[in-house]
């Protein structure tokens, strides 16, 4: 099944408790792209990159199989360039620099062969543009998911709300959840985001994992104990890669499937975090990953039928 | 198998978002009995208390099975009394006054029929007190577990470190974990701590669920998540009296009964936190136990079996 990834792609510039680097590739649709390249076929990016961005990583991506006829590469303007130091826990991180550059004015214009894809993900952009996107496709996706941040809720709220009408599944993380319902607890939080709009809420809780909801349900993905997080830049976008990616490979959205859906994007993510940047997701093997899934498998594991329900 | 319970009977007065208790029964041994006394059936306490602590109490836990013949019951003193008051978010609390009152020259005295029990939960009470109850034990217990907090480790670390030795399996939440290993990763604080004496380690983190470590392997149970919580206070005491109590009622103390005794931990610790103190543990159904047990296999339940590994 086709995925259309829309996303920055960026240079970014990160120091962590283990090092630092210069600048580095980046960007959401990086990220996403890379990781998906493992399960989807058919990968399409849209995003913007000034004529700094290196031929190298283009080649890279592309030799992937990713198509990037979406990537509208500005010969007057640089790329997007982020700098961030992240604290000694690796929870938190201060943002050094942000240089908008090509994204200030990103205004996306999709090719006709992307019109037509079957699965959609918004990583996080401004909500307009991510409604653009959504309006020049000349068919619904199965399913179009979406990433946001606390930064739109400050300043672009109610574009926002409009943009959520038009998704399936918003992919947030727990800060960001509270603050764009207004709520505290994870459960009455879920119901509020999902009454103005998306059907199905995932909210990534960093090293606590991730929660599905959907109607009544609720899955709790737990994330992988990890004895050392070398970099967490890009963990939130891999996920979501590997989530939408394996539902592309596997063309089901049934619960059930975007269950496993999150085990193989918490799988893919505990990957991106154990190198710098998009270093670790860049050489992965199938065999790696069916092996961390397997990990998933047996951290979850228990097997109540040997023993008789209280009575 | 008896199981027997070192820990604080107290009185608590609790103030949350939702509401404030006048005093009311709390301690470690309180909630841990009270939660046992749905598995185990051979249940007994070692504690003290003042001349003010209700018959009624007492009453309420003996009619729950529970031997109270290792509770001293001082006749010149008073009952050990904690106020605090839960922040909004409830995930942490100020303590407003700590009344250590009887429990400050705690020397208890193991009753005859207390020192041959299978097993034994030593809750949070200096380390020197649960090393006196594991020395005049005559017959080593099948599991000696133990909870200790940031408290003995400020003023009691080396004690602390003897006592450890002696015990197979310690429950501390995340903080204590860190700040008992010096390790900020709990996987590293997992292998440091475990090399103290330990050789199964629990690390409780709250709402984000609990891991289980033991050898290279880790087990992972979700927290339920809740719509609301009411009043925290018991919580951890409870999830570690779900886990000892249900090894106990199956007399099994393998690993993979011990996962099943995390999700039982789990799903005790659920019903504690919905009402202020001690009141929704003293008034359970089996049923509601069975269901809330079923939630935790529905949370986390997901299947892989049907689709191929990745190729």
């Amino acid at each position: 099944m086709s995925l259309v990834i829309v996303g920055s792609m960026a240079f970014d510039a990160i120091e962590t408790p283990f090092g630092k680097t210069d600048k580095i590739i980046g960007g959401a649709a990086t990220y996403i792209g890379l990781c998906s390249s493992y399960f989807a076929k058919d990968i399409k990016i849209v995003s913007v990159v000034g004529n700094d961005f290196p031929e190298s990583a283009m080649n890279m991506l592309s030799a992937k199989g990713i198509d990037l006829e979406g990537v509208d590469i500005k010969k007057d303007g640089k790329t997007f360039f982020w700098s961030g130091k992240y604290h000694n826990d690796l929870n938190s991180r201060d943002t050094l620099i942000t240089e908008l550059n090509v994204l200030a004015d990103f205004n996306p214009i999709l090719p006709e062969s992307y019109t037509h894809c079957d699965f959609l993900l918004l990583g996080n952009l401004s909500p307009q543009v991510q409604k653009s996107v959504i309006e020049q496709l000349k068919v619904r996706p199965k399913l179009v998911a979406m990433d946001t941040m606390n930064f739109w809720m400050d300043i672009a709220l109610e574009p926002l709300k409009e943009t959520l009408k038009l998704v399936d599944i918003l992919i947030v993380n727990d800060e960001e959840a509270r603050q764009l319902s207004g709520e505290y607890s994870l459960v009455k939080a879920s119901k509020i985001i999902r009454a103005m709009g998306p059907k199905y809420l995932i909210i990534k809780k960093g090293e606590h994992g991730a929660l599905l909801f959907y109607g009544e349900e609720v899955f709790y993905a737990p994330a992988l104990p990890l004895e050392e997080v070398f970099d967490p830049t890009g963990a939130g976008d891999t996920f979501a890669g590997g989530f939408i990616s394996y539902l592309a490979k596997t063309n089901n959205i049934s619960f059930q499937n975007m269950k496993r859906g999150v085990i193989y994007g918490s799988a893919m993510a505990s990957f991106c975090v154990e190198k710098f940047g998009t270093e670790r997701l860049q050489h992965l093997t199938i065999n790696e990953i069916n092996e961390r899934v397997n990990k998933f498998v047996q951290l979850v594991r228990f097997d109540l039928d040997e023993v008789a329900e209280l009575a």
